[in-house]
């Protein structure tokens, strides 16, 4: 129905997360009114990201391709203190923004299944096992894992999963595991909060 | 339009909160069609409502009237030692019905306004000062207040403003006052995080 | 947990259509807080809903019930000559506010389930065909009825059984079958405007 | 905060309509987790856009550039008896999907503003102006213009300019102007049925 070049970029936005057709449609037919420039501005955009953008081999942040060198900065340094394991880049970015994390992050890129299948998740927590392998042989002390998951179910059966597989190394004293403290977060009402929010929020009172 | 007692009926459904003239009209014509002992009934739940329940005159909660009593069983008992102080009878109940507190309540009945002026909730302000003047005579140790308001900027506004009244409570070391531990809560994702919050469950994390 | 009328009262609340229980909790706390008498004047017009109002035996739209009579000013008049079938009482009000239609009702209480059991709004299209057997007699030409059902996929399946339901009076030309007329309604936008809404527009526009 | 080539890119999707800086970083971090093939293959769609496709300078569909050509098919041909103008190009696909049209089309891009200032719309208006002047002349009887813009003020605003500026073809009897059928239009439930709409519902019934 519509010309062939449209139909073809409505399927690649339809890709994104939460894009359907009619919002697709919507998008190519705004490009269209835009010049000529600003559409192979785009493309140039995109070209520039599939080459000079990867993650980071340890930490799994977006960082820019320098040289031969695959890891980021922070990683690339010697001495790591302390880990924040984030589910997605965007929640780096939430928090890197507010400037209250200096140390290393890592990233999950999302929650585990229900299946416990192997997954993107599942094999960059194999990931971090044996980040945290190579990094507790030369530190000085225990490595703190801070598990930043969502309060959600998802988020916290990652965490619990997380938790076995690193359990070796906190019978060794290897690392330390702590978890985000519970309360009432910003726009909680008391009337809507749940028992375990409300059991938290009173043992932390003060 | 309508038959009168079907508008006289309309206009005391819309004196409820967050009802307007079309969901007051369903309220009525879904009544028209329950048998007329319901109707009664319902009649006289009202009645009884206005006879037998009362606000406890120290805590404000609503109590059933027995004999001249005008305070509830809690209220009546010598001794308190914590008050969990807050806004709304629904969020008295969304604790109560946790067990996670056995001591004594202080209903506000809502937020203080941006205008500072004198409304139903400085006057129950006012009367939790009277109620510390009092109890805080005969107690053998402080008296911890926690301010359970809604972590809402009215809220808030509401917490400063009691912890500004107390202050002198506070000084004699006759009361100590505390807040609601905050941190993510149940259902948070870590992207939707405000930066107050972030802070919060870093610093509690454990 | 609530003192005993609280929860007797907000039960009633509970019968009402999209309450639930803490919205129902939030009304009669409302209550607790007006003065007395209004929560009598509360149930003072519940009490006369119950004794003075009742529906039409003729048409069933609310009314109030004066002396013995048991229909309504209109359906107690001697010549009707059309008649426009609702769903709902608020229908009936909804139209009635804009002055279109100055004929008879009738109403039916909802609209058919896909069980097709027998219910009130079953008894109610029965209720029509027996008032048509007996207006048709007397009328001096056909009866218009206009089913004026939601355009939705149960308000489409009433005014289908009723069409079937009402066949012999069509045949014997005592009566003719409108329905409301289809097309795009304030509001909608073209884009998502279906197919049968599309069809119909085109073909009636002018 | 970001690296730089991911900045560039979200600012790009931000340009699409409703998509704000949140949306736009998880598009990215999505792309980033795709192989680079379907990155590129994205790019080169975005291009393949910029160089193949355009508005037929005629009625503003998107079409296909062939040779010099810079017409629909449509357009090219010699006779059209009916135009239905709409606001967008989505609007021309759920009515070209539905098949119920197979005249031509003339897109206007969108409202008239309230300023009544000269746009991207008012041009396309006077396009159509320009359009009918030269048809009108070959035509062998009046061609008819169906305004199907939306049932909103801003459709309604846009059909009524219309009228205005296509005013002096209609007294020399060249078009004739309609406007799509209103009534109650699938999914409408009475109770919600606004006067404008009941009244066409009631005059087109059938």
């Amino acid at each position: 129905m519509y010309p062939n070049p449209i139909q073809k970029l409505v399927e690649y936005f339809m890709r994104l997360p939460g894009i359907g057709p009619r919002q697709a449609s919507r998008f190519v037919y705004t490009l269209l009114d835009e010049d000529i420039k600003t559409i192979e501005g785009f493309a140039d955009a995109l070209g520039e990201l599939a080459r000079t953008v990867a993650r980071c081999a340890e930490c799994f942040r977006g960082i820019e391709k320098k040289n031969s060198n695959s890891v980021c900065d922070q990683c690339a340094g010697n001495t790591i203190t302390a880990i924040l394991v984030v589910e997605k880049d965007q929640d780096l970015e939430t928090i890197s923004k507010t400037g209250l994390w200096q140390d290393a992050y890592h990233v999950l890129g999302g929650t585990i299944t229900l299946l416990n299948e192997k997954t993107r998740v599942t094999d960059r927590i194999r990931a971090l096992y044996d980040r945290l392998a190579r990094r507790t042989k030369t530190a000085e002390k225990p490595i703190e894992i801070v598990l930043a998951t969502s309060a959600t179910t998802e988020g916290d059966a990652t965490a619990l999963y997380i938790e076995r597989v690193l359990e070796p190394f906190v019978k060794e004293k290897k690392i330390t595991l702590t978890r985000l403290g519970r309360g009432i977060s910003t726009g909680t009402e008391m009337e809507f909060a749940d028992p375990q929010t409300l059991k938290n929020a009173l043992k932390n009172r003060k």
